[in-house]
């Protein structure tokens, strides 16, 4: 457990609020994660997500792992001109999120692209946020190739960098290795100044500063 | 309890790599709040003030509820162009402060002020950045007295709004119940958008979007 369950269900019932004209198509979306045991952000999230994107204004979002189009809603909301780019490797899920996000109205605030989200993002240049929500073991591996794309002053946002907690377990796998590894990268390598928010299952937030 | 020790041990250490250079000053700042049970927001909460800060690029910071200047440390560091003004009821601190901000050279990035917080916020138009640290019951009155003072896309940020867990517990006193109405109030209110980030004690962060 990162946060105590009766504050998490506190704070879910606060961010509940966000959004009124698109709840009944944003409770659907969750309710299909909850349904089908698809990993989505939540709400919290989505609504820190929105925040930083107001504050941060950026021309060039790009997702690495949309899922159907959860997360990409709240950056979607969140730009004021500019776009973000969608990805993930399951079709179906790329198909899905068009659909959401026509009867969302911002349809044309994104692009979707199925495929290697790696592979894909490098096609994009002068990224003002990368957000990470790819394969866990894949985040390192993914500033190393996308750092050069990204603009002094971008933004890097990775989601489950607590990983259900497993980062202060005794004995960790293979995959929780990785994510200390890319922690410790990105609050150690003097190009980024990182800071990470226990909000469900851990939010890291870096600002890329040379 | 709100997030778990282990993982605020985590995240301590990780967050303890930030600002290498003010290291000894700031471990000196940390020592004293430890040492004399002075509450201060952490370097956690701090390095995402610090953040914010970056993204938002403020010309006016206004603290209610400075101590001595642990948080606005983390506001004048990231203020390019602009001032933090601090605030305490008591001169002691705000002595204190001054010669830490001496030390650290961001004396000439803040303002100094000793007396009742909100009074002297009044004076400060067109705040972009404004945080709330004072008397926990008076975090409403000083919104309310203060919203108009904020500009259009500013940001509130108020810290302890989860009071050490006990907005979820069944029986809560006074102060307990002002936070909540507080913070249902920020969520509600639609001249503003509103998150809850549960790091250390609890982190409002809310932008004034109308």
């Amino acid at each position: 457990m990162i946060v105590n369950i009766k504050i998490e269900e506190y704070l879910n019932k606060l961010n509940s609020f966000s959004f009124p004209k698109d709840r009944e198509i944003l409770e659907e979306m969750e309710d299909y994660a909850f349904k089908n045991d698809f990993p989505i952000v939540e709400r919290a999230v989505g609504n820190l997500l929105y925040t930083i994107t107001k504050l941060k204004k950026p021309k060039l979002v790009v997702e690495l792992g949309s899922g159907y189009g959860y997360s990409g809603y709240f950056f979607a909301k969140g730009i004021e001109e500019g776009k973000v780019v969608l990805t993930d490797y399951q079709e179906k899920n790329i198909n899905m999120a068009k659909d959401y996000y026509k009867r969302l109205n911002i349809y044309e605030k994104a692009e979707f692209n199925v495929g290697n989200a790696i592979d894909i993002a490098k096609n994009y240049k002068d990224i003002d946020i990368l957000f990470l929500d790819l394969e866990k073991s894949k985040y390192l591996d993914a500033i190393l190739e996308l750092k050069s794309n990204l603009k002094i002053g971008s933004l890097v946002i990775a989601d489950n960098v607590l990983w259900y907690g497993k980062v202060v377990e005794e004995i960790i796998d293979e995959k929780t290795e990785k994510i200390k590894v890319f922690n410790e990268y990105m609050f150690t390598n003097d190009e980024f100044f990182s800071t990470i928010v226990p909000l469900r299952d851990g939010v890291l937030i870096s600002l890329k500063i040379k």
